[in-house]
């Protein structure tokens, strides 16, 4: 983040100028430093005592241009923190609205995609913007790494035994009393952990399915749970899925008696980033429980959201234990640690005999070491600096998109998560270009691998977990160069 | 172990005896302390010299003394160690011969056993017999933790971080190197790290299978593993399995038209403690490579062997890159890491992929512990301490279950392994033995979980994981007196 020097406005403090007009010079100044990119979305300005003192100006005049440049949205007030600049909505591109004619509905993609883009997962010289995680600059590495050997210290055999069938019950417990914070209402029984989020979802699915059974899922939504369902054998559907308010509840009720049970991503959909309105979240949980489908809830991403509350989740409105929630600390903690857990409603039982069968007991190093940080109070504190940080570094990998990318390109707005959801030009083949971005050190994420349907060719999924540096802003001129280049070579 | 005091026996010191009459007696003497159990299977004698001194009579008395047992076969020298009380291998009963005509050859057990087994897995005031692990009082507690923290001080992140897609590299450079001892020659890109050995058997089965595929396992053969091929929506084919060569292949010969892969446990099944011959080995592979047949090898065991050297694999003998050998740290250095891998030969691609559906990454920190302790060199002086107990256990439990239980009880002789197969009078339901048992605060694992087959209703697994102690040998005639009360019970 960058200050707003002297030096890049030329402000006059006000001489013979009315007040009033020198606080519209002021705003008009700052817009066109906005407007030019010198100052860039999020960069912090100066603070009104300080611009004041500096520039010779009253308080009162640079409070009322900044509330100014607030209500027209090119700045925002953050509590404790400042102003801000936003980025000009006119700017970004709305995200076209879900196709309802996907092509090959119920196609699985089976290609080596995913192995490509994740060989390199902890290669350095690379710029990484294919994962769905925040950087782990960001995550609390030092205080974690104390937690873990005082972990050792206070543990009677280091977690060298098993654990306990449901989990570390610390973690448990404190899954528990953090529930509250999106409605929740548990004890630590409710609760089994797992290895990461994907394990909670196995498990849970392998509980309410049986062979040949159809799955309903997003679409586009989470790549990997299309080969998890090819791999238990489940057949699926796709749900064409909005980037402002999620899976089509209408189309879905369309196909509830072909499917067994849905697997939906609720708050902040990867890739689109995209949270299902409350009402939209009963409504489903409701027309569900009609039917007796249970719902798997993927809620890893729900502690990421940008806004000031956290989202409420499905589980919340859950009535008749119908709705199993997985999440895990990948997105807000530790990814190398993978420690997940799922409330599996009334499915405890089946969820806790599949754990025996496929893991027995969670490792018991991380867990304990996660149930501990929890404890200590530690995590509110770095929740809320991380969703800062996530929240700012989304402007900025947007801005730069709008910048360097084709006037075509549409981007996604999340309310939440790690990833922008790109449309590009129909000439871009998503596939070809992961592939030369690979050739220039540039890791993303193609669209076909993301949604397994052909209709996403000339998507792409941009990680936004690394902090925005100077080389990321690199990367994205270079990933445009390139997308032009094929626009150019198509035509 | 204790020590034969002075008190224990009456040796008349030689007077005018002759020297020759002095051996005889001091052998008749020792003879009736292991006869009326004052002197136990695995009791350390006193050293030669010791006795010698103590008892006043000469070195060489002693030496053909002890000599003569040892060719009677009830005490054993070791290395370095010195001399030991042997079972009586009479007072051992045989164990059948696996039944050639088993009950219900495809049928799947789905009940709740192995929750009510294994719910109490972590609790400290059970006499834990259930398990197939050792003790943690048998493992390098304090050295794992130092590992840890020395991981947590080299490490760049402390794990937090997504490791590499085939898992840590150190580990995996590690597992190569060892894994001369059963002659394999493997470079670290052969390898792919999982959650456990249960993992890393789950990614080759559905590397080689393919929806309602058939899969050929031993019977009795690893419980779990059955409800892992149901989860999985895979047929099978039982193999019955001798409790001393392991599975019949004249019946898998049969059966070969009609399977996608075979998954054995060739050294040391669990539960029957049966290591094939390397013969054997060597013929199930070439066989199944004519068929283009895969093998998955469970080697878990493979370390926790009881005799001078290490049992060759079935991956030794391959040459078609057919053989996925499966293994875990779970035997031999920490259950409760949960840190397994697989060598999964031509395979490879297929594992990765499924593991980067299923898991992404493997937890960083305990795998890069386990990979640092193998490194440093303690794996093999550990091991070693590590298999002299289990080997000692075996033989205690074998006795004391000897002398307690009644006269038609039949055990199985494990060359390796953490646990004893037992069958017990047919008037005996191991399910309800095992509910008197947890009655009893003793926990046992009853046949027909293990074996998935109502022919094994009359059979248990008790582990020998746990050192040989006063709870124990309690634990083990409590057990004996609930097995006489139902037998008179059902008369």
């Amino acid at each position: 983040m960058k200050e707003l020097s002297v030096e890049s406005g030329t402000i006059v403090p006000g001489g013979g100028l009315e007040t009033d007009f020198l606080y519209i010079q002021l705003c008009e100044k700052i817009k066109g430093l906005i407007g030019n990119f010198t100052l860039k979305p999020g960069d912090k300005l100066p603070s009104i005592r300080s611009f004041s003192k500096e520039q010779g100006i009253s308080i009162s005049t640079v409070y009322k241009a900044y509330s100014e440049l607030e209500v027209m949205g090119l700045i925002e007030a953050r509590t404790k923190s400042g102003y801000y600049v936003k980025p000009k909505p006119r700017r970004l591109y709305p995200m076209a609205k879900a196709l309802k004619e996907l092509t090959d509905m119920g196609a699985i993609s089976a290609d080596e995609m995913p192995t490509e883009v994740y060989k390199n997962l902890a290669e350095e010289n690379i710029i990484q913007l294919s994962l769905s995680a925040p950087a782990i600059g960001l995550l609390p590495k030092t205080k974690l790494n104390k937690t873990m050997a005082e972990m050792l210290r206070r543990s009677n055999d280091g977690g060298i035994g098993y654990d306990g069938i449901q989990g570390n019950e610390l973690l448990r417990k404190e899954i528990a009393r953090h529930s509250f914070n999106w409605g929740g209402c548990l004890t630590a029984d409710d609760i089994v952990t797992t290895q990461g989020c994907v394990e909670a979802l196995v498990f849970c699915l392998i509980a309410v399915t049986n062979p040949g059974d159809t799955v309903a899922i997003e679409t586009p939504g989470f790549f990997r749970i299309v080969n998890v369902l090819k791999n238990l054998r489940l057949k699926i559907i796709k749900i064409p899925t909005d980037p402002e308010t999620g899976p089509d509840l209408n189309y879905l009720r369309t196909v509830l008696p072909n499917i067994k049970a849905c697997l939906f991503t609720p708050s902040f959909n990867n890739p689109l980033g995209s949270c299902m309105p409350d009402t939209h979240k009963k409504q489903l949980v409701d027309m569900l429980a009609d039917h007796d489908i249970p719902l798997i809830e993927d809620d890893v991403f729900g502690e990421c959201y940008f806004g000031k509350v956290r989202p409420r989740t499905c589980k919340s409105y859950d009535k008749k234990g119908l709705v199993l929630l997985c999440s895990s600390v990948s997105k807000t903690l530790a990814p190398g640690y993978r420690v997940g857990w799922c409330l599996p409603g009334k499915f405890i039982k089946e969820v806790i005999q599949i754990k025996i069968t496929h893991s027995l007991a969670s490792p018991g190093p991380t867990h304990a070491t996660v149930g501990l940080f929890f404890k200590t109070g530690r995590l509110d504190l770095h929740l809320r600096k991380l969703r800062r940080s996530l929240s700012l570094q989304c402007l900025q990998y947007s801005q730069a998109i709008t910048k360097y990318f084709p006037k075509d390109t549409q981007i996604s707005k999340p309310n939440g998560g790690c990833f922008l959801w790109i449309r590009l030009n129909e000439a871009v083949d998503s596939n070809e270009l992961f592939r030369k971005a690979m050739e220039n050190k540039i890791c993303i994420a193609p669209g076909s691998m993301l949604a397994a349907d052909t209709c996403f060719i000339n998507y792409i999924r941009l990680g936004i977990g690394n902090p925005f540096t100077r080389t990321i802003e690199d990367g994205l001129e270079t990933l445009a160069r390139l997308i032009k280049e094929m626009i150019a070579g198509k035509k």
